[in-house]
């Protein structure tokens, strides 16, 4: 039995890990629980916003008309009649022409009155307001609907809601908000090499940074974090904690396995529960990636050092906790930069080099690929394209910030 | 009593906020619940890392001189002596020049070797191993101590724990973390025209959008909101309600007091509790801020129209968040980008002009400043400074992106 694919190239992994992302449920919150939540309904405004119309100014409720070449020297003269307080229906507060009423900012309007003069431009002398500026139609008014009709769809499927997002929400009236699942992401360390972070490791064993890594990552991208612990490179244990995490879990991690030997079991124990798809990803850090499928829980085979780890959560796990999540991205966020010093690449394979993003732009973080502390000293990752021999000086690069 | 004070730039503004912090306390968690917390203390590795020569492949640990040389047509040969297993001491494994070892991913190099030979370019007849390529000292290998040396310093005070962070101090060991406490911020909303989200508005009210967007900005921001509700515009609700508030939590946001009566009232009651330090900051939109402080708790009064207190959350209030959760950062992660059209603004005070950011540029989103839909249309912010009149097309601009 042969569990060796071809390597694939980054973008047919993606696709891969996408096709085989379980749909997610949903449920309703209360709006206070939701911030971070992804939205599973398209919302629509239930009135319109502001239902009335609304001064944006401290002043006077005027007729434009009456303000014509208003200026310093030649004032309007208006009657002042009565003064809005905030809250309050200002159906009765019409006047005639030549009036006005003050208004505070967020006043509701009267009826035909069709501006607002800032108290600024303004004088009062006894009943009398002088108004020194001219004003348009509408001026310092925001009309009734203008911000959302009754009805239209304020924020789309798939928005994570941030707080502006949340803000719109209260202001349409959500309170009970319709949000997708988080997903439950099953994470294993494998490897007798691995011991407890809380112990002192001896000989060649290393501790379980994995578990950590992994649990923080899907966390931060909107999903739980169930940990399974360490499970030694013996078929028979690996079996059962590989089983329990899937019949518990929406889709699990496997990190570990660096070696060709239990790499080679996790592929193999992967095919006894479902298929593995893909078994080698051309990328570098991180080709030794398994994407697999157990009945319908997608199953990733990580690479066993932490930061190779951590490359292929960015560039590929990504794409699934997506899905899964029911956000709507392009994917991790690329800003462009320019490489300040060469970045050289061997052809046939996409690199992700760690680098330094500063203001001027990108400094390579070379060094052993293996090394843990780039993670920590590195603000960033460039992609350099499998066709690519690399990347010169002063070229144009797009950089995931992470 | 006056409580006009001048109109302040936003510098000062930001600084007068960060000298009022108060300084966070601090705890020790478990690593599991640390995800986005800030590191309290310098780190430091317990032990080196790795502590052991180690393999970054699978192979066969050499000696590099025994392969001076090397190629396809002429390999090395040497003589297989033994197998290390992940984990396992190494020493028992040294032997004679001329010898090799296999050598599993992670897995230590026994002593007297110095390189390991992927096994891509090695073929093994019988106990000969045939190496085809020649080998640098150190070539493969991870040295004991090359990653982070024991004491070594592996990440710093201020440090926000992202997942990268977390895989390090599983690394070193650290299971207990030393973090700062968890900032505790009252949220009042102000305002007889505030009516709860699950209210129906009539007349002239409108929702209480405030709480919940000043509520999940704090918690985005590390900190823990405490929400008092809506409180009237009445002079003996309020200081009651700010009493509670400021007895219960570090610092207190008020949003509301839109009009310039409330406004007197958040400032005279705040006099009453301490002194009012900041009214009015020259910002657009945003003009009406207070900041003040009652004992050594920081007050802020926000503007009352959500999209302004938002823009205040972001250009000034984050930065009393990032002091009191103890995160070192420079502010609003900035980016670079072009205008994409002319962008006029008034010379005089800093403008903030909501943007759609997109791949070529920014767009400038006009209409009144107090339209919500800005908030969720726009997904930046630009800001045009003080001393200018605006932004041309194609002039690079600063995004702060929300």
């Amino acid at each position: 039995m042969s569990v060796f694919l071809e390597t694939v190239l980054v973008e047919e992994a993606i696709s891969t890990i996408q096709a085989i992302a379980p749909v997610p449920g949903t449920e309703r919150l209360s709006l206070e629980f939701v911030p971070g939540r992804v939205l599973s309904e398209d919302t629509r405004a239930d009135i319109d916003i502001p239902g009335f119309d609304r001064s944006v100014v401290d002043g006077y409720a005027v007729r434009s008309a009456d303000t014509t070449g208003a200026g310093e020297a030649v004032p309007a003269m208006l009657l002042l009649t009565g003064r809005i307080n905030m809250g309050e229906q200002a159906a009765g507060h019409s006047g005639p022409a030549g009036s006005c009423v003050y208004i505070p900012t967020g006043g509701e309007v009267p009826p035909g009155f069709d501006a607002v003069a800032m108290i600024e431009y303004c004088e009062l002398i006894g009943d009398t307001v002088l108004v020194k500026r001219p004003l348009a139609n509408g001026e310092n008014i925001i009309l009734c609907g203008e911000d959302f009709h009754a009805g239209e769809i304020v924020l789309k499927t798939g928005c994570r809601l941030g707080p502006r997002h949340i803000g719109v929400l209260a202001a349409v009236g959500c309170d009970m908000v319709p949000v997708y699942r988080v997903p439950r992401i099953g994470i294993l360390s494998t490897g007798n090499e691995i011991v407890p972070v809380t112990e002192l490791p001896t000989g060649s064993r290393v501790r379980d940074i994995n578990s950590y890594l992994c649990s923080s990552y899907v966390k931060e991208h909107g999903c739980e974090a169930v940990l399974y612990g360490i499970v030694p490179d013996e078929r028979g244990a690996f079996r059962t904690a590989l089983g329990t995490a899937l019949a518990e879990c929406n889709a699990v991690l496997i990190s570990g396995g660096s070696s060709k030997d239990e790499r080679d079991m996790t592929a193999s124990v992967l095919q006894e529960h479902g298929k593995v798809l893909v078994h080698g990803i051309a990328i570098a850090p991180g080709k030794p990636t398994i994407i697999g499928l157990a009945g319908d829980v997608p199953v990733i085979g990580l690479p066993g050092h932490p930061a190779s780890a951590f490359i292929v959560l960015t560039v590929v796990v990504r794409h699934l906790l997506d899905r899964m999540t029911g956000v709507q991205s392009a994917g991790p966020a690329a800003m462009k930069s320019v490489a300040l010093e060469n970045i050289p690449s061997m052809k046939g394979r996409e690199e992700y080099v760690r680098v330094l993003v500063t203001e001027h732009g990108v400094i390579p973080l070379f060094g052993k690929s293996g090394l843990l502390n780039t993670l920590s000293r590195s603000n960033g990752l460039v992609r350099v394209p499998a066709g690519s021999e690399g990347v010169e000086e002063g070229d144009t690069v797009e950089v995931i910030q992470w």
